[in-house]
């Protein structure tokens, strides 16, 4: 991975959930529009799992598009040509921040020896960031996923920083379920002997592991019936089965796909770090057990945007931070699209999406 | 695994789906309660991916008691007073029945030189069992789960040989969705260094990889309200997090123990082989393309059962049954039963359930 991302070193120490301090904490970000005069028009962007800092700007690894081209945008509904939109790579990962395989004091990759951190952690890394940038109040914080983990956060525990909050197939909190296949996803990587308890910079990499991570987590990217619509039990270049253990059917062939392309671009490390920070994601917690509590008092605006299809955080996750919202006196508007791409949505051609987004943003 | 299970061989050779033959093919079986004079009152109860012959009987590895005790015995809904009870563990699998870890006529174990089986070429060991047995005609079959899919594949292709069938928490075929996490687990074998190709007898055994197979596995048997209940966001022995990658969580833990158990007692090709036969299971494709075409006049009476909670063949595809059956002719009676514990219900106790089997076998 040798590309030179648009980066700034925080000038002060980091502290950390876990206690401690993150010294000389790196922030890779990308700007696209105009900052204006006064500084009021901008938006922070924040990035799921896997995503990065490259939201409308081509992948410098994989050449891909950025992850949002489709709402980022001259013209669209986050318009570049009205709004300074800020994205950064959060703390934990792996395209320019902070993150297990940067380099340590002691000049070696701090591997498993970087803290392990929270949502609110990553989010101290992006106030950070808009500090340096000399941006006391945003627009807008939008975010999908992870990303509206981070927007919750930085509502609830900075509340003056963000005039609206957007937050998209997102969740206030890590179930069970969605614990138990981040579990999975890490105990893959670790039972990877490459992984080497996470000693692997400079050597051969955890792929195997890294790859059955990310199956795992993309079958819970989709909903059983677009799987179905999209590849059924058709069978993947061939006229019957092969009755044998090669990718018969297409969705072998798909994941088998997914699971290898990630491991182009993705650190197998990030990954336990940035799902590690996920599950242990409970917004009330932080705030004495009370969802409600998180937001008292907030001056923000909020939307909530749930898909019926979403299995990961389904539309009740998303009604739980809106009736605590209601609780805390906020305003706030929700709507549930139909949508047949299951958690994926957010990130898909959902015409309905891109209408919500630019009403509310302007 | 050294035990000595009760078991016969086939005289005949068993023709499988795939093309070839399988010769000397071995059937493990226990059995309970009386056979009587007239041959009428027997019961083949089939088992489940990882299931095996112990239904009411202690497993001979684990020391744990039979997976369906609760339901099969004296005075219990598949009453051994009255039924002669039948439970052979099923080819390719690993309790004493024909599989991967069997030895070979070269006398080296077949491991991934076992023919790729079908649930249809399960089941045609499973009647080569009851002509070995003297059995022309079931009182009941019945199954949960692939149990179930063995139980509709008995019904659809040897249609004289069962008066009732019974088909609990099962599907007609498996989806895309299905498919996809068995190949995840499969995935997970095979990227585990010491799978070798499957050539791994008399050496380490890819246990880590197989553990996470289980756990991918274990998820989808699971609710995720049941999982919320069970475990929520518990920490295990710990009063707070640690800020590391232990099993902080409940549900961590006890998946890391699920997986971990579950290598002491199965065989990592034997999943490999039966996860490949259940994708395959698609009766209608054996049927010219139409479910219904597979019950045309059938002379069977069938019971379908479905739990709500259950995602992983969830109740539409029972219905999907239910209507082919109907339109067949065949008499059927349907309920699905209301049970926190997802696709597991039909093991766990569901008094319900209970009194369903119970009603129908009569």
């Amino acid at each position: 991975m040798t590309f030179e991302p648009q980066s700034l070193t925080l000038p002060d120490p980091l502290p950390l959930d876990g206690g401690g301090m993150l010294a000389d904490a790196r922030i890779a970000y990308e700007t696209y529009g105009e900052l204006a005069p006064d500084r009021s028009n901008a938006i922070l962007l924040c990035h799921a799992l896997t995503g990065d800092q490259y939201v409308a700007s081509t992948h410098p690894l994989t050449g891909k598009p950025g992850w949002w081209e489709r709402m980022v945008g001259p013209g669209l509904p986050i318009d570049t040509d009205r709004y300074h939109v800020i994205c950064a790579n959060v703390i934990g990962s792996c395209l320019g921040s902070s993150g297990p395989a940067s380099i340590a004091p002691d000049g070696a990759p701090y591997a498993m020896r970087f803290p392990v951190i929270t949502i609110r952690d990553m989010v101290r890394g992006l106030v950070g960031l808009l500090d340096a940038l000399g941006i006391e109040r945003l627009h807008a914080v939008v975010g999908g996923s992870m990303g509206g983990m981070q927007a919750l956060s930085l509502a609830a525990n900075w509340p003056e920083r963000a005039q609206r909050v957007l937050v998209i197939a997102s969740t206030s909190r890590h179930s069970a379920q969605n614990i138990a296949f981040h579990e999975l996803g890490r105990q893959a990587i670790m039972a990877d002997p490459n992984w080497r308890q996470g000693e692997y910079y400079g050597s051969d990499t955890p792929d195997n592991g890294l790859a059955v991570a990310r199956m795992a987590a993309h079958i819970t990217y989709l909903s059983e019936d677009g799987l179905t619509a999209k590849f059924g039990r058709n069978l993947q270049d061939r006229p019957e089965k092969s009755f044998g253990f090669d990718a018969d059917f297409q969705v072998e062939s798909y994941l088998r796909y997914q699971g290898s392309g990630f491991t182009r671009r993705f650190d197998a490390n990030s990954y336990l770090y940035i799902t590690r920070a996920m599950d242990y994601f409970d917004l009330a917690e932080e705030h004495g057990g009370s969802l409600a509590q998180a937001f008292a008092g907030n001056p923000a605006r909020f939307c909530l945007v749930s898909f019926d299809s979403d299995w990961l955080y389904p539309t009740a996750e998303s009604r739980h931070i809106v009736h605590a919202l209601n609780a805390a006196g906020a305003p706030v508007s929700f709507v549930e699209l139909s949508a047949p791409f299951g958690h994926d949505s957010f990130l898909l051609d959902v015409p309905a999406l891109d209408r919500v987004v630019k009403g509310f943003v302007e």
